[in-house]
């Protein structure tokens, strides 16, 4: 049976101005290889209604789950909320129980729990919350789309509510070969392996190192005995 | 007049599995802005033909200019130049400009100029090449879009070639202001203020340091007076 597969949509201009440096992609791509949920394609966008609408729409009907990082805060920008809902054509508004986590969240802190914080307790339709232990304002999970927060260790803790929660694959695994040639020089030998096992991903990685060239080989795929295979014989043809 | 504006489009299995951290979206991010032609929108695919074709037509089609990176050396995985062909219907073959490039840099090197190296000569229809300084191996400008290499000194490098070649826009300028508080508390007076600077773009966002709460409030805009109008109403508000 294949693998499920996963796209990721990050929201936010401060990614895409050069800001800041995006890091959840990275975290997320590997948890979700774990798991046996590839991360087939990733989108970056930026604090534009219309642009997340139509991302949304197109991802979550491409891939079995759309993860989201960004845009879900108190502030005029924080619009993910009201574009999943558009994406869906489903209403929004304050709900109950998100409501009733963050009231409780901000009474003990003895903090006004003001207009701009109930809008984190905006959430579409039927969505279930994905739980926040660190600032409290939840994620939620509208059908395939799981919408999470932009700040790094917020954005692990839900995933680390999300992944549980999913039908997983096979974990996608990977063994590697560093060799010291270009890539023109194993190119042939390598490709030809790749062809012997269609099942398997392979690539090489190239990189420069005090001025000479190497190459990083790498083999991925579900079936670890045919991968055990399959590294022998690159090892014997390079090693 | 409005600033032209741009879309990244990074191909690579190694990125989406988690094994490879992107840097080059970060890199190009900043440059753009330096000379005026933001990142709209960036996507990240595997090695996939299909894939490629899709995003280059979507992207190249929606966005002033596309630059891509990674999948133009010289193994079986390296597929970017075909999929521009394919995207606008041009024929792809080795180009003699670009044999006669890495002809003269194997030779220099000793090194044979075999069928895996002159795969990189593999340049679709009329397109330009781009100078790489590094490993000599050319990228290429069909149309609006400019195909770079994926190792990030190379793809920094070929960066540099192509950006003095376009016309860019008035650059991006943007202000910060740290403030001790989080986003919930200043949210509502900073809206207010983005709402009354709609030729500006404000966005909060927020850390936590110490187990505290801060924001970082940014104004991002192209005329420099509105920027500095709109900082000190800001400073006033939350200095």
């Amino acid at each position: 049976m294949a693998n499920p597969r996963a796209a990721m949509l990050v929201i936010g201009d401060e990614i895409l101005s050069g800001r800041t440096r995006d890091t959840n992609m990275h975290y997320l791509a590997g948890e979700l290889s774990r798991i046996g949920i590839p991360l087939a394609e990733a989108r970056f966008v930026a604090d534009d209604h219309a642009a997340i609408v139509a991302a949304i729409q197109a991802l979550a009907g491409a891939y079995d789950h759309l993860f989201t990082s960004g845009g879900i805060g108190p502030t005029h920008d924080d619009i993910t909320a009201d574009a999943v809902a558009a994406a869906f054509g489903v209403p929004i508004g304050h709900r109950a129980d998100a409501m009733a986590l963050l009231a409780a969240h901000y009474d003990r802190r003895g903090m006004e729990f003001n207009e701009a914080r109930q809008r984190m307790a905006r959430i579409p339709g039927d969505a279930a919350l994905i739980d926040n232990p660190i600032s409290i304002a939840p994620g939620f999970t509208l059908r395939n789309v799981h919408v999470m927060a932009g700040v790094p260790n917020i954005f692990q803790a839900m995933v680390a509510s999300v992944l549980p929660t999913l039908t997983g694959g096979a974990p996608l695994l990977s063994q590697s070969l560093r060799v010291d040639r270009g890539e023109g020089e194993i190119a042939q030998p390598f490709g030809a392996l790749a062809a012997a096992y269609p099942d398997l991903s392979m690539g090489s990685y190239p990189f420069i190192q005090n001025g000479a060239y190497g190459t990083n080989l790498v083999i991925r795929g579900t079936d670890g005995a045919r991968l055990d295979e399959a590294m022998l014989k690159l090892t014997r043809l390079f090693g």
